[in-house]
C-alpha cells in the first residue's frame, strides 16, 4: 500500500534534516530559505512513491527523492532570476530578498548539491541514475532555453509550445518515477514506462496550470486569474488564439489592464478554448494511462497512480 | 616521458570536437564562445599530465580533462556575472555580450555538461571521482562567497584570506591532478600527495596573481598593472596594508585614479610587501615539491611538474 500522508512525512522530514555549514549564512540560507517555501512536493512524492510500487521500502530512495526537490528548486530559483520574478509562493524571490549575485551562487549550489544526494546510491546503480540525472537537467535548460525564445517570438507553434512543456516540465516528472524505480530494482520495461507516464503526467498537468490562470476560480485558484494574460505568457491558449485570430489577439498584446484580461479570454471562449484545452489534458491523461499500464505496477500501486493523475489533471489550484 | 606540446594538443583537438545541438544557438553558441576564449588550459594539463605520470595514456583521463575545463569556465562565466565584470581575456563577457538571463542558463548548462564529461569513466572509477568533484565545486563556491562577503569587510584577517583562496583556486588544481592519478589506477597515497601538490601550488599561483597585478611589468603583464588598487580589491597585500598601516591605507579606498595606484603601491612598498609576499610563494612552493616527492612518481614525471610549479609561480603574466 502507498500511503501519501506516509511518503510527504518522509520528505518533509528528509528536507528537515539537510544540514548546512553554519559558517556561510550568505550561501546556505538561501538555499534553507527556498527549499522551506514548500510547494507540493509533487516530484520527491513520484520517486518515493514508484520505489514503494516496485516492491522496496520508499526510505531506500529517500536521497533521491531529495536530490530530485533539490534540483527542482535550483531551477525555481535561476528561472526567477531570469523572468524576474519578484516574488514565488507569496515570499519574495531570493533575488529580490537578498541579490543576484547570492541568487546565482546558491542556484549552482544546489545543483551540486542535488547531484550529490542522487549520487547516494549502491555504486552499480550510480551509472544509469546519473546520465538520467544528467540529460534531463540539461534538457530542462533546453526548455527554458526555448520558453525565453518564445518570449521574443509571434510565430510560435502549438507543436514548438509542447516540446518546450515537455522538456520543460513534463521530462523530470519522468526522471522522478524512473528513479524511484531503479532504486527499486525495477525492469528496464517498467522504468520506461513509467518514464512515458511521468512526462505526459507532466505535459497534462502543465496544460491545467494554462487553463487554470485564465479560467481558474479565483476564490480556489492561489495565484491571481489572468496573470499570464496581462504577462503576454507564450501559453497554449495564447499560441492557439495567434494562430487562429491573429488580428484580435495581438490588439491587445503590449498592455496590462483589467479590460485586457476580459478581452482577451472573450477571445479566448469565442474559439472554444477552454473545451479544446481540457480535451488536450485528457488526451494527455489518456497517454500517462496507457503508459501506466505499460509498467505492469500491482493493482493497487496502479490506482493510487490513477488517483494521483485525476487529482492532477483536474484540480483548482 | 609527459611532453607538454602533445597534451596541450590533446586538450585542444578535445575541445574542438565538443558539438552542441544545432537548434539552440541561444543556449549553445556562448558555451562555444566561453570555451573558445583559451586561457591556460593549465587544469586540464594538470589532470592529463598526472594521468602520464602515473602511467597511463593520457587520452584515458581526456573527459575528465575536458570536464574540469567546462567546470572552471562555467565558475568564470557566473563569476562575472556576479562580479559584473565586462571584459574577460579582452572580449565581452557573455553576459554583456549576451545577457544575464543567457550566461545564468549556459553556465548552469556548463555545470552538467562538466559532471558528464567527468562520468564518462569505468563504472569503478566513478563513485570515487564524483565525489571528488562534487566536493572540490562546493568548495569552490565557498571560497566564492567569502570573496564576496570580503568585499563589504575592513577586517578581513589574512588567515581568512588563504582560506578564500585555498577553495576558490586551490582546491580546484588538487581535484584536477587527483583526477589524472585516479584515472591512471595510482595508489590513494599517490593521489592524496598529488592532491595536497596541487592545493599548495594553487595558493602560490593566487599569490603570484595578486602580486603581478600591483608589482608586474605593464609591458609583459597582460592585464593593467594596478586594477586591484583600483577596484579595492581584497588582495593579500591590501589585507596585510589593512592590518599593519589602516590609517594610512583606509584614505585611498573608494577613490579611482592613477594617484591611487601610486599612492597604494608606495604603501606597500613601505611595509616590504612585494619581497613579503614574494618569499610566501616560495614557501607555498616548497610545500607543493614536498608533496609532489610524496606522490613518489618518476623522476622525469616529478622534474616536468617541478618545472611546471617554477613556471607559473615565477611567471610574469
Amino acid at each position: 500500500m502507498i500511503e501519501t500522508d506516509h511518503l510527504q512525512k518522509l520528505i518533509q522530514e528528509g528536507i528537515d534534516s539537510l544540514s548546512f555549514p553554519a559558517g556561510l549564512p550568505g550561501l546556505y540560507e538561501p538555499i534553507s530559505y527556498t527549499l522551506e517555501a514548500g510547494g507540493k512536493r509533487l516530484r520527491p512524492l513520484l520517486v518515493l512513491a514508484a520505489c514503494k510500487a516496485c516492491g522496496v521500502n520508499p526510505e531506500e530512495a529517500l536521497n533521491q527523492a531529495l536530490g530530485i526537490e533539490m534540483f527542482h528548486n535550483f531551477t525555481l530559483l535561476h528561472d526567477d532570476v531570469m523572468d524576474r520574478a519578484e516574488t514565488r509562493r507569496g515570499r519574495p524571490t531570493v533575488h529580490i530578498k537578498w541579490n543576484t549575485p547570492t541568487a546565482i551562487l546558491s542556484g549552482d549550489t544546489m545543483l551540486t548539491l542535488a547531484s550529490e544526494l542522487m549520487s547516494r546510491c549502491p555504486d552499480e546503480k550510480l551509472p544509469g541514475l546519473l546520465r538520467l540525472f544528467n540529460r534531463t537537467a540539461i534538457e530542462i535548460y533546453e526548455g527554458q532555453q526555448m520558453d525565453m525564445d518564445f518570449e521574443r517570438r509571434s510565430d510560435v507553434r502549438v507543436e514548438e509550445y509542447m516540446e518546450m512543456i515537455r522538456l520543460k516540465t513534463g521530462v523530470l516528472l519522468g526522471c522522478a518515477v524512473s528513479v524511484g524505480a531503479i532504486m527499486a530494482h525495477a525492469s528496464d520495461q517498467t522504468v520506461r514506462a513509467l518514464y512515458e507516464f511521468g512526462v505526459n503526467l507532466g505535459l497534462a498537468f502543465q496544460l491545467r496550470d494554462d487553463y487554470l490562470d485564465t479560467f481558474g476560480d479565483p476564490a480556489t485558484f492561489g495565484k491571481n486569474v489572468g496573470g499570464d494574460i496581462l504577462n503576454d505568457k507564450k501559453t497554449w491558449l495564447l499560441i492557439t488564439s495567434q494562430s487562429e485570430a491573429p488580428d484580435e489577439i495581438s490588439q491587445w498584446l503590449g498592455e496590462r489592464s483589467e479590460e485586457k484580461i476580459k478581452g482577451v479570454t472573450d477571445i479566448y471562449r469565442r474559439l472554444d478554448l477552454p473545451a479544446r484545452i481540457n480535451r488536450l489534458i485528457d488526451e494527455y491523461t489518456v497517454a500517462a494511462l496507457d503508459s501506466l499500464a505499460d509498467a505492469a505496477l500491482p493493482a493497487q500501486a496502479s490506482e493510487w497512480f490513477t488517483s494521483l493523475t485525476s487529482g492532477l489533471t483536474n484540480r483548482i489550484s
